[in-house]
């Protein structure tokens, strides 16, 4: 049987709430949060949340939009719930709530976080009242806050924890305290000093916006505060806490090891903003277009009698598996980044394909013919089979030094991006492709081209 | 003509800067750091640094060892020195330095950070000594705060920006102070906070550690300070900076889009965490344990006379272009999980694996038949053509829906880890692939198998 969320408020937040449990199967029902802003957070968290998934995430729920809070809640087994600002129209709220929920229902609040016994005093039921903190987006941040004061059993507190749990979340249960949460009081400290060191002209918001993206924080995200060797010694309680262990976390074996581990979670996170060219990875992106040694246009090819450089790289960290080798599927990407380079080489570009056609895969046969470690330099040359009409008929050899590692035959065709049917390529593309074919026609037929899976 | 630094000093530190040099195709000369610690560090620095880069670095720069500083820095462009603790040493290292290096060779002093001037005044060359603080791993993380005084030109500390900037670090020029960096500066107060937190007992180290990982840091990562909404509002410097649009950064153009793209970098980061199984990846690959429900043995498939379920999940985020469309290499890397998931059915579980045996993919021919966009969910069906000796003839279909978007065809071979050669799987894995082969006899042929690129 499913189960049931009400959610009361709290705009954007309430309503990654409400899809927080909407996705985890629950029924939700929702009041107080305005319908078209529930529905623009809902198709972003749809977007996102199953992306965290390696498996598919159960049907999602039902979803209902109720008057009131009072008409909201019935049934349900956890109300979120954002009060009012005032203290005597909050506590009416929690009034209403728990005097129309089921007594056992859980109810965690958003805000007042520093005045949970405040609220509870007056409640109904103050013993199922929790402060309950997420942030935002709260369908993608694990952390969640859970703070209970005395008048809280550990029953209560054990429940929330796993249903919050039981949707993916990190519950972190502590004492009420009035200066908030942990989190909370960690961002204001950051706050706090960044606020000083611009009023007192120390620094600039862009400085300060470089220091902590380009920065040592890149490192905590992965080994959180046991390992990170840039903390400085001027904090002793913090020294004496380090060699005492009180940050361990499970080590490998050795500091060696424990330094690769830490690279490759950094680098893992590098290359992850780098593919969405945001923070540090904005950075790396532009290094690459200044290290890019390969050639850009056909003339600048020079002989075009061999099949043509399309790739010299590593092969990067993430690219490996548990043994090191490069994993099947990165042989693929590649490639693909060989095709990519061959096309802008004929003149499919950024520019060329923004103005609405491509050249897309339609076949593909790979030959694993040898394995390839991290970090190792590869490199792709492409021989054109066939570049004809609505046809390119591509043959890449990747290599490491002389050593054939894998060959990638690919059928790709010409299509319009609105259409997404075949159509043929404007001159400016189909041109240099006959050009390069043409070129390449003399050159002996691949090994391996043109052959099925298990046929000799 | 390749350029030279010397490195002087500063243990992993010291060793860090000079792989950023050599890597980026300087020549090095080491002195008071020992050898095997600088092999330590090249050797990790050699994996990971390149890692980086999806184009090639240059090639390395030669590397040697000295003496002493005097005898390192002869013909340098850059001294990179980490100074002794006592002032006078201090001073009398930085003279023999800038007595033996070239007049405008740029010195920059990892450590003494807040002390510039009183090092600078003893100095015979003040003009070319900076403070150039990075952080630990030297040869990852792209931030150097570059510390300039009175007694340094504008043009001594654009030329050190030129030369980190080349090597794809990211300096940031600053006047020098007494408290250090900016980046010293949030890490200690963060580390304060922290501290008092667990000497007040308001927090443990392990939930201060969850704080930081799974908690909106994640979200600093990406958007820096500009843009993200879990600061409070109690810094009114800060929310007038805010307000002001101090920390602005080319938008999107609607909070819609801008909160699609701060999510997009979310899941980046966490499915980046997540393939380390590091910080917050580890919370989420533990859901997914929770969450599957494809079988994981031949027993629990139910009808072992069709096609098995091998995959069920949604195409995440990044696994599309920047049309959305899955890219190219994301249909092998499904079809990688499905031929898993079939190898973890018939008994080549990682147990198996870890026994020194394995099934290798020779072979793959992939037809794309449809394109599929992020969100959505797909399925994989595997049909087994051949499981006989030391080969395994797989056939994916992958769907959505009752769409099917591409075949994977797939010739395995059954090896040996250590000998890389192939050899006869063992009973527990032959017999089910026996079992599931023999069940599947009767299936027709598929449409696309055994078909070569371009051949109907």
């Amino acid at each position: 049987m499913p189960r049931r969320a009400a959610i009361i408020g709290g705009g954007p937040a309430g309503a990654g709430w409400a899809a927080r449990f909407l996705l985890a199967g629950w029924d939700v029902a929702l009041s107080d949060i305005p319908e078209t802003l529930a529905s623009a957070v809902f198709e972003n968290a749809r977007r996102a949340l199953p992306s965290l998934s390696d498996v598919a995430l159960p049907a999602e729920g039902q979803l209902s939009f109720h008057a009131n809070a009072a008409a909201a809640v019935p049934g349900a087994d956890w109300i979120q719930v954002t009060l009012p600002d005032g203290t005597a129209e909050a506590g009416q709220l929690l009034q209403a709530i728990q005097t129309a929920c089921p007594p056992d229902a859980i109810v965690g609040l958003s805000n007042w976080v520093g005045q949970l016994s405040v609220l509870q005093d007056g409640a109904p039921h103050p013993g199922q009242v929790l402060s309950v903190r997420a942030f935002d987006p709260v369908y993608l941040l694990p952390l969640v806050e859970v703070l209970s004061g005395a008048a809280n059993s550990s029953a209560v507190v054990d429940r929330a924890v796993g249903i919050l749990s039981s949707m993916g979340m990190y519950p972190l249960p502590m004492r009420a305290r009035r200066d908030g949460t942990v989190t909370d009081r960690l961002l204001k400290g950051l706050l706090r000093d960044v606020a000083q060191m611009i009023r007192e002209e120390e620094a600039t918001p862009a400085e300060l916006h470089a220091a902590i993206q380009y920065g040592p924080l890149l490192d905590l995200l992965g080994t959180g505060l046991s390992d990170s060797n840039n903390f400085g010694s001027s904090e002793s309680v913090f020294e004496h806490l380090l060699s005492q262990n009180a940050f361990a976390t499970p080590h490998t074996s050795s500091p060696r090891s424990a330094d690769q581990h830490r690279d490759e979670t950094l680098v893992t996170l590098l290359r992850g903003l780098k593919a969405r060219d945001a923070g540090a990875g904005k950075l790396l992106n532009a290094q690459d277009r200044r290290l890019d040694r390969l050639p850009l246009t056909l003339d600048a090819v020079g002989d075009l009698s061999q099949p043509v450089p399309t790739l010299h790289r590593a092969v990067p960290l993430d690219w490996t598996d548990y043994n090191g080798h490069m994993t099947e599927a990165r042989y693929l990407h590649a490639f693909g980044e060989a095709t990519d380079r061959l096309m802008a080489l004929i003149g499919c570009d950024m520019a060329y394909v923004a103005s609405g056609v491509s050249f897309f895969t339609a076949e593909t046969h790979i030959r694993h013919l040898d394995e390839v470690r991290a970090g190792i330099r590869i490199n792709i040359t492409t021989q054109v089979l066939l570049g004809l009409g609505k046809k390119m008929h591509l043959f890449h050899r990747m290599y490491a030094g002389d050593r054939l590692l894998a060959t990638g035959e690919h059928m790709l065709i010409h299509v319009s991006l609105t259409t997404r049917k075949a159509c043929l390529p404007d001159d400016r593309v189909a041109l240099p492709l006959t050009r390069l074919a043409q070129s390449h026609a003399d050159l002996p037929w691949p090994e391996g081209a043109g052959r099925a899976v298990g046929r000799k």
